[in-house]
């Protein structure tokens, strides 16, 4: 794979001046064409040690204007970036629509660097990159534009590279970590490296391999295939509906479903006065332990709740934030997007509001808007709500890897009972507020909400993040029942250790 | 001070459920005024041990609707939080407009407990409170309501409750530093709460003193407080024009100001090209070492660009990133403001922004926009533009105070080099970009900028973050003696160890 690496190119200097200063013009206006469009461009600087990564990212941010590029480097980890699931970071990083982040490594850098030192095998390797796929082709399909540089080597090369690296007194104290290791395995690097990029080069998110040996070939050639890249994304429309097919899950057919999930519900379920006093007093305590006892342990706890207008989501939240010590958890209310989200990915927002382990964090509505009232409204193309299923358990999946707690509660009224609560609403002074045009219109929505709900359900509900269905005609009986179920689990993985 | 918060009120049971039930009501419906109002509100909750903040906290959150309201605790700092000047975790809490952030202690943790252990002394404490006031009136004098609870028990009754709770299980492992010391330390305490009280104490943030040993009398009194301060805030005009006098500065009278710095400048100052040649690789070699160096020492360098329009600045700055390694700077163009930075205090973005200790962060304008473009074109009113160098010399006082290294750089043309600027501009394809109505218009404008400019230079530089006006009408000259002045800045403040 890297012999076509190893050619030989050169440039002279004459040559490079000439091809540069046409570049610089080129790549300037191609990036300002980037920030009129609505595409965001991720590079990925990957490869041998002593390639000149550093060299060739100063290079790009020389030709580049810097005020539309970030550069992320991945040495150091801080704490609250240890606290959360590893993605976190570089969703962080990720920029926002018009401009460029190029990444060192980004995440191809501790699969490569587990599986070289020997701390996973092929299968752990392949799973990791399975991931990077399905990360790097929802971002591209939400219209970013991915460009993967693998610099190369010969083993000859590499050798004097690094000679001259360790004679250079500003490279000593520069942070290179295992540097003697490395080298020394030059082979079996090439051998891990090929594996990745073979699994991981699409035609949405290619790898370009690119000679590393003489440094103006190897800038130039950089910065012409940064060039021609951005140019060929901004030629395509927007967002690139043609694309590769939908990932692994199969959508079920919504006419030859099984019975409705929610047609299953027994709404007429009820709680009687007393029996709820005691059962409110029992599990608020329990949970207020419990809470605490997630703090110690660092467990994070994620809720969400999703559920038709006048459900009873706000009653529901609020029992359980009265248990909790307010120092420990936070409800955010999902609505619109403000500027700075619609700039990115729909996920971009919840990653960034992941809590430090240890805390709650609460969600009235929540990720599932996208399957919801985004399909259901049109904000979302169906290939887009389609694919959501799956990028939804990935995020979850991630989550809970990272030893988060989830729990998903879908709030359900009869339409009746529904109707009943909006009337209510409309004629009580104080809670007029809480009723709009908005909620009468979801209502005469209800078929296609209903279709949307159980495909939800069906797809997205997992081991690790159950879907419970909440009958909510009875708000006494669905308060506890929220209260009890989030208990129950929470002594379950806590009690597991 | 505090004999009027041991009277002993006491509420039974009754009156305090038909209390609570109204106070409810009227908290939600004022919680819905704020949303739609302009203002962000600022809870401190603060006391001696044992008063039960947390409990008032949490009754808050229940009577409040908590999705408008968020918590903070300042328990644990993380890494990312040691790294930055101490005010940095209060700014990420304040709450944008229209929204509530309940905070423990706040600002007044620190000084309180390092005065209370003797790690300061009253001087000390004193420079912090003035800080502290300086604070809170920017943020008042901004929009925001402060409500300031101070909850007091008397010695009998902080010494019963105490018993109480390490009698409690589930107090004992809620995290209670010191608590043996605090309680043996009653009147020690007491002095130091008083001082601190008095001295920040104001008409635009006032303290509210609540008698802590009837947790029902407590709880209603918060409620009923922070009710009437919301209803006060939303009768007043916005912003409070007639509050509080400017702060300490006073501002120079532009027509009788010794001759204008902008005037003193030797635009004619040239450096021929092969001495341009030789000086730039010495300085972006020596620059690119001492940012090594910085970066090493874990000090953080901060350099802002202000100036003209076609003053020079990109070009300055792009000589300046030539030299740096990608990975340890970040440039900023500042722009309008986003919906969420609109949504908070000018400075709130620029608090957010600052980098992690070693890094450099390059401001292409920044916040002296207050001063300059938002005073000439009315965006922000007299008052505000008056307390903002104030304003400024505090938050550069800060960064400097955490190891920051400050540098701000004026870059002037002449009149005439502007115009020949501009027409070259518009007559060169690819730089035509560059040229917009907007530079024109301030052109016109310049005569304000110009004493906008020169009382801004005097307002604001400071021994720890001076100003360097620089003679741009030659380019060569203009970065030689920018990278020159880095250079020699870093030099000085690395050497000093």
């Amino acid at each position: 794979m890297f012999e076509v690496a190893k050619v030989g190119h050169r440039v002279d200097k004459q040559a490079f001046k000439a091809q540069r200063d046409a570049l610089r013009v080129e790549l300037l206006e191609a990036q300002r064409a980037l920030r009129d469009s609505q595409i965001p461009v991720i590079v990925i600087v990957a490869g041998v040690e002593a390639a000149g990564k550093g060299e060739v990212v100063n290079r790009l941010n020389e030709w580049l204007d810097t005020r539309g590029v970030q550069t992320f480097a991945f040495w150091e980890s801080s704490d609250e970036e240890r606290e959360r699931p590893r993605y976190w970071r570089f969703w962080r990083a990720l920029p926002p629509r018009g401009e460029i982040a190029i990444l060192f490594g980004g995440w191809y850098l501790a699969p490569i660097e587990e599986r070289f030192g020997g701390v996973c095998d092929d299968a752990a390797l392949d799973a990791e990159l399975r991931r990077i796929t399905d990360f790097e082709r929802s971002l591209t399909l939400d219209g970013a534009l991915v460009v993967k540089f693998w610099f190369h080597l010969s083993e000859a090369d590499q050798k004097k590279r690094l000679k001259q690296l360790s004679g250079d007194p500003r490279s000593r104290w520069r942070m290179r970590p295992k540097k003697a290791k490395f080298s020394a395995q030059y082979q079996r690097f090439e051998a891990v490296a090929e594996r990745v990029i073979r699994r991981t080069d699409s035609g949405l998110a290619p790898w370009y391999l690119i000679e590393a040996a003489d440094r103006r070939y190897r800038d130039l050639t950089v910065g012409q295939t940064l060039l021609q890249a951005i140019r060929n994304r901004l030629q395509q429309p927007f967002p690139p509906e043609s694309a590769a097919a939908p990932p692994s899950l199969d959508p079920p057919d919504s006419t030859s479903a099984p019975t409705s999930r929610l047609g299953q519900l027994d709404l007429t379920q009820t709680l009687e006065r007393e029996a709820y006093k005691q059962a409110l007093k029992r599990y608020q305590r329990e949970l207020n332990e419990l809470a605490w006892q997630a703090y110690k342990s660092r467990r994070s706890t994620v809720l969400v709740f999703e559920g038709v207008d006048a459900g009873g989501k706000g009653g529901a939240i609020r029992r359980l934030a009265q248990a909790l010590d307010a120092r420990l958890y936070r409800t955010i209310p999902i609505a619109a997007p403000t500027d700075e989200e619609r700039a990115h990915h729909y996920l971009w927002r919840f990653w960034r509001q992941l809590p430090r382990a240890g805390h709650i964090i609460i969600y009235d509505r929540s990720w599932y808007g996208r399957v919801l009232v985004e399909r259901v409204e049109g904000f979302a193309s169906e290939p887009e709500w389609r694919r959501a299923y799956a990028e939804i358990n990935d995020f979850e999946e991630q989550l809970a890897e990272n030893g988060s707690i989830l729990l998903k509660f879908w709030l359900h009224v009869s339409e009746e009972e529904q109707l009943r609560r909006f009337r209510e609403r409309e004629n009580t002074p104080h809670k007029q507020y809480k009723i709009t045009d908005e909620d009468w219109r979801n209502r005469e929505q209800w078929p296609l909400y209903k279709d949307a709900v159980d495909e939800m359900i069906t797809s997205t509900s997992t081991e690790y993040a159950p879907w419970t269905l909440v009958e909510g005609d009875d708000k006494r009986f669905a308060r506890i029942k929220v209260l009890q179920t989030v208990c129950d689990r929470l002594r379950a993985a806590l009690g597991e250790g």
